[in-house]
């Protein structure tokens, strides 16, 4: 399940991101997270051509203990890239049903690294995700994701 | 990708599991994780049967939005414990290479969240793990992956 993009965009520091060389350029950091995404950020966001493009550079926080960036936090940052997809494609918030995920290769601590979704058909209710997470060099996990589409009026109730 | 369980079990508190309700008897804190496991726990475990049970409460550091757990930390968590029944059922090291995962229902901010697996066939390279998350009284997870099996005396080097 992904943090819907309700945070204004902000610059990472005080610098703006063009003369921040480690935060490439259009990328604004979302500072109205809050829980895990705060507690795992900081994340950033770029809108290109309409479409959203998240990106986060690994510290030590995000390891496993094989000093590379563990799995589940890969699988969690291309989750909301691809929840975000959603949103900017068909204006509605939306809840993880299933995904399937492919490990293509490490992620790497201190590699600038991006994500981004694509929303490859939808009805009412659900919409089929397709995602992909990478570096400047190579692929790190591809996803597919069936997402249940929230009703813009209803707030969520949890279900059972 | 997985923090293999090379922790050392202790007493999440001063008080032994047994006077400390919030933590089921049996579970002990793993204390000597890093990064990720630091990070976003702390994380339980217990051996029954020669078969480890992870748990941890979620707290407001594992929210999305929407006030329950984020699904990326869900996936975290039960990538983890898939990784650890690897370990006590092969005594190999293994990293993810897919993972499919399935939600059932939601994860509550404050609940006691339990997660494990069982290797259900595997060869020299490869194990084929089923694992499940769950609440007191519903399934929240479940999950179907492939794990690379690291030889135990090869240090890991990171593919591409």
């Amino acid at each position: 399940m992904f943090t819907p993009p309700e945070s204004s965009p902000r610059s990472p520091s005080d610098q703006s991101p063009e003369s921040a060389p480690e935060i490439p350029s259009g990328f604004h950091a979302l500072t109205d997270v809050s829980g895990f995404a705060a507690a795992n950020g900081p994340w950033f966001e770029k809108i290109e051509n309409g479409r959203a493009i998240r990106g986060f550079r690994p510290g030590p926080q995000h390891a496993n203990a094989l000093g590379i960036v563990h799995g589940g936090m890969l699988a969690a940052f291309l989750d909301s890239a691809m929840g975000t997809a959603v949103w900017h494609a068909l204006g509605r918030r939306a809840v993880t049903l299933r995904l399937s995920l492919d490990y293509l290769g490490p992620g790497r601590l201190g590699d600038w690294l991006q994500a981004e979704g694509e929303v490859i058909g939808h009805d009412e209710h659900v919409a089929q995700v397709r995602g992909r997470l990478y570096g400047r060099r190579h692929e790190v996990l591809a996803g597919l994701g069936a997402f249940a589409l929230l009703s813009r009026a209803r707030t969520f109730e949890t279900r059972s």
